[in-house]
């Protein structure tokens, strides 16, 4: 690559070559993982771009292309597997200026990727609408990001996953050929770059579905046994009329030790299920808690004095990501995974694991719509020892019948399915012919030979630089 | 009954004592079924009541305890099992005149029973609004009516039934008692006198919550197999990212023969499957159809001219009991059933017993969310020869593991369950002592000893007046 006839290039591009500043751009939450912390942690970008129209983009793609220079897409870094962390230097596009909300229409927003989630609903609430589904960093990441890089969160219980037809409507996406094109994507088409880290291309605009906007209450109800919460949460998120947005248990002492705000509500001892709820169906949502019998509403928003609920943070913030965040905070050598306990014996999987790890590996779960049926991801909490052990966690799992979708890879691979997603490798052959789009991160791509059956981690090269 | 004293009590009361206009509104559409046809078809109240608010109400009741007068309160008289139908004479209340949208907020309205659900949400809609779920009388049934008689419909593949907790958040209830009260009921109080008939109460005020409204598209997808039909029916509600309203799959040649301003567009080998899509979803719902592979749009109303568009009944009407009653405009011949195919195995069972009836009992499907899964009810058509048959497939389906809700009885038990209901049987005998409301709809109240595992079907001695 040639930096300095880039640079040349991109006179008048907002261009920030401060190596510390740079750095900086160049990380997101990988250090959650103790492993990508060991291998990302000396990783960064040449240079940032911060281009502030998609005119800008194909310009600085262009430059990039002609000078071989890679580029990795940043939205706000609040992804956990080095999504946005440029393995083989280079250019580190940040989108935070392309932070526009462009077409409010009943049941869509269209946006430009930088727009922060949060931001985006502050003008669609005023339609009563609001998003679907976003992660705990809603307030912080961007809708881009989000469809690079996530996966689903708050509201799946609802909608399901961003990998489901529907939940994205369409995207526009710059691709990294001799003469960059804009493309505007829309069915099934979606697929080739959602999820997909910004390995083909560089999503500017998005447009995704809108549902009802409320008022959520945030309520913690509390059990003396884990499973009891499981339970309760596999039997709400089974109640086709109470409208909930979140339902998350999470195992004791996780919730004492790791929710410090909360901590007055809770004893060490409890076990807790995190819900969201419509205001209006709060009555039906307290029936069909006695009627469940076993948990106490310890905390609930829509009753709390204005006095209580400052410095609360609200409970989507204790859920998905944040749960390991807080206890990352209290006990920073703690770590986490990422399991799917396949419906529809997943109730008696987490009874099974719980039992089998106990305090090693507390429960955290995250009852999602998966192909139409309620069940749960998890997102439980490891108290690391070694890699090795860590290993052996995650083996068990999938001998249990638990996928798990490896939070300590930084590879879409070994993050995911485990397998070559042909056709987002078709499309990155034509996209990006030269393979300057996030290199690293898309196995298929970078070593067609790869044998996704050995138990060989992938090592990108560039990384030994 | 003491009726000439209680003309006297009601002066000042809208009255109406002509036989004539009080059969009229003492039948409601019973004629679906030839056996209630048989047994009802001679019923009639005594006069019509038509109060203009709850004020009358109480009045009304209470001369009609005092002389013991039956009451049977009537919405729009659109039920099917005879409901409405006064079996000892007496008293119709006829709601009609309760008929304001008293608040909508969001999330919720509050109505009045006699209100009908379109002109409700014509109201809601101003605010972005629809009710959750509404029977294919839409246009002419009243929410009270619904509530006290009805069960689910378009929109219960997303919200489920009425018996679910959420979907009613609260009633208002006159009771039949020396001093009539006012009840305001919530929470698991609901289901004492939800789909009771009125037996046990008079609901004079609904609030019930809303959820998004749009343009829903109509759509017809035909399968040259009806099971091919009710798979992808099953897929596309499995769909947790396409929101649909309505999917229901009808066999040859039901669609061809009986949807008439809609024959145009069918073969009449052909079964269809009926969807209302949201206008936002229909890229994806057309990139789901294509994978699927066996299905054609034949009808999109998003896409269709004005000139198409003239003259045809909303998909909604071809749906739910809509299908039978256009069924028995070409043919009076023939009857339904009510069938429920319990989650997992339902397109199996379906299958099975399609094979087993071929054109004596053509398909028709209503997809749902029942206890949170995907499932599908039946209202199939039958080529109706006689009771005894009639009966022999009932219990066909049973044997197969599929319960019927009769809708050849008019009691809230054979409709049903076959049992007692012991929380709606406690509170009529708190709230009509006398037993004055819809008398004859509640075995349990009229004959405490009858055996609902007996092959017996239960007469009400008052019909033999």
């Amino acid at each position: 690559m040639d930096l300095e006839a880039l640079k040349k290039d991109l006179k008048g591009h907002e261009i920030e070559d401060n190596p510390q500043i740079v750095k900086q751009k160049s990380r997101d939450f990988f250090w959650y993982s103790p492993v990508l912390k060991r291998q990302l942690d000396d990783v960064t970008g040449d240079l940032v771009a911060t281009p502030s129209s998609e005119d800008d983009i194909l310009r600085i793609v262009k430059a990039c292309y002609d000078h071989d220079v890679p580029i990795t897409t940043r939205g706000a870094g609040t992804g956990n597997y080095g999504q946005a962390m440029p393995l083989a230097g280079g250019l580190v596009l940040n989108l935070a200026k392309l932070n526009k909300v462009l077409e409010i229409k009943p049941g869509s927003v269209r946006a430009q990727a930088g727009a922060i989630m949060a931001a985006i609903d502050e003008e669609t609430r005023a339609t009563g609408q609001e998003l679907r589904m976003h992660p705990s960093t809603y307030r912080t990441a961007t809708i881009g990001g989000f469809i690079a890089g996530g996966s689903g969160g708050v509201g799946s219980i609802n909608w399901g996953g961003l990998r489901d037809f529907g939940n994205i409507i369409s995207l526009r996406v710059v691709t990294m050929e001799e003469e960059p094109r804009v493309l505007r994507l829309t069915g099934a088409d979606l697929h080739k770059v959602s999820h997909a880290y910004g390995t083909n291309g560089i999503i500017t605009e998005v447009e995704v579905p809108l549902t009802a906007t409320y008022d959520w209450v945030d309520v913690l109800v509390t059990f003396d046994g884990f499973i009891d919460a499981v339970r309760y949460a596999d039997e709400l998120g089974n109640q086709d009329g109470i409208l909930t947005k979140e339902i998350a248990p999470v195992a004791a002492p996780v919730p004492y030790d790791y929710f410090l705000r909360h901590q007055k509500y809770l004893k060490k001892s409890q076990s807790v299920c995190l819900v969201m709820v419509a205001p209006f169906a709060m009555d039906a949502f307290i029936a069909f808690t006695e009627r469940f019998g076993k948990g106490s509403v310890a905390f609930r928003s829509d009753t709390a004095t204005e006095e209580e609920m400052k410095g609360l943070p609200p409970v989507f913030e204790l859920a998905w990501n944040h749960t390991t965040l807080r206890g990352l905070r209290v006990d920073p050598t703690i770590t986490y995974l990422q399991v799917l306990y396949p419906f529809p014996d997943h109730v008696e999987k987490v009874a099974r694991l719980t039992r089998q790890f106990g305090d090693e590996v507390p429960g955290h779960l995250e009852f999602v719509r998966f192909d139409g049926k309620i069940t749960c991801f998890g997102l439980p909490i490891v108290r690391y020892t070694s890699e090795d052990r860590l290993e052996e966690i995650i083996r068990i799992h999938e001998e249990n019948g638990c996928p798990i979708f490896n939070p300590h890879r930084y590879t879409l691979e070994e993050g995911g399915m485990k397998q070559t997603d042909a056709v987002q490798l078709a499309f990155k052959r034509q996209a990006d012919p030269k393979g300057l789009l996030n290199p690293g991160k898309m196995i298929a791509f970078e070593d067609p030979d790869f044998d996704f059956k050995s138990d060989k981690t992938f090592l990108f090269p560039g990384l030994a630089r």
